[in-house]
């Protein structure tokens, strides 16, 4: 299933349903968003499938829910495909929404941790030889992260704003799992029973700010401290098994700027796998349902890595798209 | 006031009041902790003082309350002080409880962030000559920051269970605010008023898992990733206000181990006010209340910088208390 966080937005007005938070859970089916209290409730009333337990209304309520009670959303979402999604009501609530008529957020609006990895060898090296280093031995050795903002996520078409003393704006080109399981000391086994899903991820970085303050030694903080958008849907495993390899994907990866592709890369490009990632961050510590795991920048994905020859740095009214196989297109567009 | 987020244990049972969160908010008056929101109630209905809003039950609650509010509370506290603890009841429910029937959580048990500093030229001079390098010019520029885990606190007397990996166990003595306004790009000024009150921060670090991963240039995250401890108390700004040089406080620090004091130094040898540190955080950036904001560690405040001729790195059965004028005894103790 493709799971989406979002509003219901009308004249730019967020409208909230009865009684409900005012983000809400739906998936993508053609080109709508079922939601998916409203869908069981329908399920119930013209199916006769039994409501077995409360429904989740939020992303964080699916990914706290139990296995029969995914199993069962899955099953609606069955059923509905067969139907003509314009038509269906509940109490005079629509079931589903065109996506015009929606905003989408992050799949996860506000994950209690954000963790991104570094994980692609290809950006490593030709970052740090952009800056005369060398590649060092302890990369290889395990997988390391940082910790960054879970607070400042946005989801697809949300406006980037460059932040005020910025003028070397770039995108990171990037794939992130959310945690489905909470748990400490996973095996990389556990880790891939862990993985709630998949989504496009973009770790926007104010280069003259990070260069900065990372001569200091902390790594980077307020150099990404402002933005990193995700979307637009959370891609389930199940949809991504025929791409499967062992512990990798083989998903192609591309970014572009104003409708010109400049990055190109592979999720199975990965020298750590998200199961060796998520084995790492939980060692001695708690991992939550709704956690995000950042892959870091794929070879390529970023205007640090490809050069000035090939692209200056963002400016206001650009407009940047990733797009992964399988998990869709993550557009954003700058402002000042 | 002396604000406290606290359990009531018994036989090392966790006992909730009724429709209770789990998480109280009180303070310490003597050797008692006095619930707020029974406080509160024995106020009005003994004290006729007339509940105007809902009482904040836990720390969340009180940082988010307005300025009446919070007066109100600080007045009732004046007002208890002249009563015997032991003796007032709400309900059958007593309104205070003794410190040892208590287990102390850390005053934000979870906050929404966590940022650490780097602001003590000190302890960044002597950590970096014990590697063999230099001053960073760039450090008197800018205060510098990480991203730390912000689930993984705790409180007074808790014990800190040593990763499993880890050889090279430390303490880091500091001072950490906690934030009680929403806001972004804060003045100096602004950012002082931001200020919810002070605590001692204890950030527990594997150097071993730490300085291997910081070789890779991302900063420090397992090395700090499993345990951070804060408390025993939130000191509200009127506690220190005779204390306060301009945006500095003259605090001194010393940190033990088994009993032997190791360091000393004072939270006024800062070299970024903290009102400059939450500036620098919340540029482009939303803070919210209950965010952390670390100082960093105070010279001499660490087994690192104080070298292995001092003492060894911590080991199971030690004994860490870190105490700061005005700010209490913060005591943990090592586990396997």
């Amino acid at each position: 299933m493709k799971l989406v966080s979002y509003e219901h937005v009308q004249n730019g007005l967020t409208i909230s349903a009865q009684g409900a938070s005012e983000w809400r859970l739906g998936w993508l089916d053609r080109e709508w968003i079922v939601d998916v209290a409203f869908a069981q409730e329908w399920a119930t009333l013209s199916k006769g499938i039994p409501l077995t337990k409360l429904h989740p209304a939020t992303m964080n309520e699916w990914l706290e829910a139990d296995s029969k009670l995914k199993e069962q959303v899955i099953h609606i979402a069955k059923v509905i495909q067969e139907e003509d999604l314009s038509a269906l009501k509940v109490e005079g609530e629509p079931v589903a929404l065109p996506l015009e008529a929606v905003k989408l957020l992050p799949p996860v609006p506000s994950p209690p941790t954000f963790r991104d990895f570094y994980a692609f060898e290809q950006h490593v090296k030709t970052a740090r030889s952009r800056r005369g280093l060398g590649m060092i031995p302890e990369w290889y050795e395990i997988p390391v992260f940082y910790f960054s903002n879970p607070h400042t996520m946005l989801g697809a078409d949300a406006e980037v704003s460059r932040p005020q003393n910025c003028r070397a704006l770039d995108f990171e080109l990037e794939i992130a799992c959310v945690i489905g399981q909470q748990g400490r000391n996973f095996t990389p086994q556990e880790a891939m029973e862990a993985i709630a899903g998949f989504s496009i991820l973009n770790d926007w970085s104010a280069r003259d700010i990070q260069m900065k303050e990372m001569k200091v030694g902390l790594g980077p903080a307020k150099g990404k401290d402002f933005a990193t958008s995700m979307g637009p849907w959370l891609v389930t495993l199940d949809e991504l098994e025929h791409r499967r390899d062992g512990e990798h994907w083989n998903l192609s990866m591309t970014a572009s700027v104003n409708g010109r592709e400049l990055s190109k890369g592979n999720a199975n490009s990965l020298t750590f796998s998200f199961a060796q990632m998520i084995a790492r961050a939980s060692e001695d510590c708690t991992l939550y349902p709704g956690d995000v795991i950042g892959s870091g920048t794929v070879g390529t994905g970023c205007i640090l890595e490809l050069g000035p020859d090939v692209h200056r740095w963002l400016e206001p009214g650009d407009v940047v798209e990733l797009s992964i196989e399988g998990l869709g297109v993550l557009r954003n567009s700058i402002v000042e």
